[in-house]
């Protein structure tokens, strides 16, 4: 795939090729950075500001000094229409470190400039997933304690997802102490009965913007949702499993390992929830 | 400080400003990476050969293939020369990524290289906190379960040192469900009785290549080992207490959190093993 060539580094939008991340970079050698990722539907990013917000609150998680933020919003605009993705559906990759300097466990002096880093590329919408649903594997939840911070701290993500990958599964639902927290790059929801069951926001997940806008379509569809975790050895007692986040936005989960989820086709809350988010967005 | 200004890139040496990190690499956004510190003690690196043996496994423990880790041996020297570092007290800083890749959870196909990155630096000694002792700190252990692996995912450990270092605390030791694991950038060990307790090493610790030598220090030297967690709650019960680690070395800790260590000095234990280990480096 052909990446678009124009990004955004540190206040200049330039040439990819020619972005020079320093080796000093405490985005390399710490993971000391955050992120977000924002689709934009033909031109129109899907609860930017949200994802703005989130990136401040990340940054606040870790303390990184940047009072610029808003700005981006922009930034992000102007990216999608360099690289001509205004007609299509595209993502925004923001990133930001605390910056360039010697290494040494303790911060820098703040008067470091963090490392902004924004670029765009298509994102295709793996329709075929979403209307067929998906099957996912399991894994124990070995992150760190801070999930609610969305940090570059990504190796273990990576690891968990590449093991699902290798046996052609879409995602793995993450199980701490017994309970499915989320995926390793999605939120994970459940219906039983009707009702929705979402992991409450707290440290061992991401508080997911997607999963925030679901909870909002049930509210306006009359869903009841229950924010308490799902105990992974009662998966049986489930009727339907779906993923939210910004890449998968709602994709129904018909199998988990070697369980099959309902009648193994996606369910009809998640449908109609699905529907509801189609909605808003590929009809923007 | 003036840092040496010739690394190691991808096979080459070159100037560290030239060196360009692509932001497309794995070790910039996902902390997809691997590292190791060395002490080069006046033109001798500590352990070199053990340190390159744990790079192995590291790799090996998140799946990157690069098949010439033993030639970096040859690589550290020559940056130590070229450094002209070889009388002094140096440090070498290995880090290994997955390589460059357009950014996707999945691991990048295997023909991509890996970035190899060496650089070297004055490593002085702080001998001043090395007999005289310092005061720590404690914090829980919000780490991922694979701390046995040495990745470059370091944002919890740089988190947590700084707001020791705040404090005006040399490291802060983690307690994980009630025991101490290790600190931040160091491993921890304890004496009660003239016994030496050293938590045992497992997914929940570094193998500290010092701590291993100061295990064999204990042998040679009749001081009886218990490899078992010690408890945060019982630290009252204990005599001594010191970290080691390439740049602790073996450091007596006198404090920790309010509560003092002994009598508030360097215990016997501690500095019988220090002194055994000031023979291995400092004569050399």
């Amino acid at each position: 795939m052909l990446q678009p060539s124009t990004v955004y580094f540190n206040g200049q939008y330039i040439s990819k090729d020619v972005v020079k991340i320093s080796p000093d970079d405490r985005g390399f050698y710490f993971a000391d950075g955050v992120y977000e990722v924002i689709k934009f539907y033909k031109g129109t990013g899907f609860m930017l500001k949200e994802h703005l917000n989130r990136l401040k609150n990340s940054m606040t998680g870790i303390k990184i000094v940047y009072e610029k933020v808003d700005d981006l919003g922009e930034v992000c605009n102007k990216l999608i229409k360099i690289n001509q993705l205004q007609n299509d559906f595209a993502g925004i990759y923001i990133q930001i470190t605390r910056g360039v300097s010697v290494r040494s466990h303790n911060f820098p002096p703040v008067s470091i400039s963090p490392t902004i880093y924004c670029y765009s590329f298509p994102f295709p919408s793996f329709m075929n997933e979403k209307l067929m649903g998906v099957k996912v594997t399991t894994h124990e939840d070995i992150r760190w304690h801070r999930c609610n911070i969305k940090t570059i701290a990504l190796l273990p993500n990576t690891l968990i997802f590449q093991e699902a990958f290798e046996k052609g599964a879409f995602e793995c639902l993450l199980v701490r102490e017994g309970y499915f927290t989320e995926a390793t790059h999605s939120n994970v929801l459940f219906v039983k009965d009707g009702v929705v069951y979402s992991h409450p926001d707290s440290n061992l997940i991401l508080p997911g913007i997607t999963k925030s806008a679901v909870l909002d379509i049930c509210i306006k569809m009359n869903i009841k949702v229950i924010e308490l975790p799902v105990k992974a050895a009662e998966i049986k007692d489930f009727d339907e499993c779906f993923l939210t986040g910004t890449g998968s936005e709602v994709t129904p989960v018909i199998q988990i390992d070697d369980k099959v989820i309902g009648n193994g086709k996606p369910g009809p809350v998640t449908l109609k929830i699905q529907k509801e988010f189609f909605k808003m967005t590929y009809s923007e």
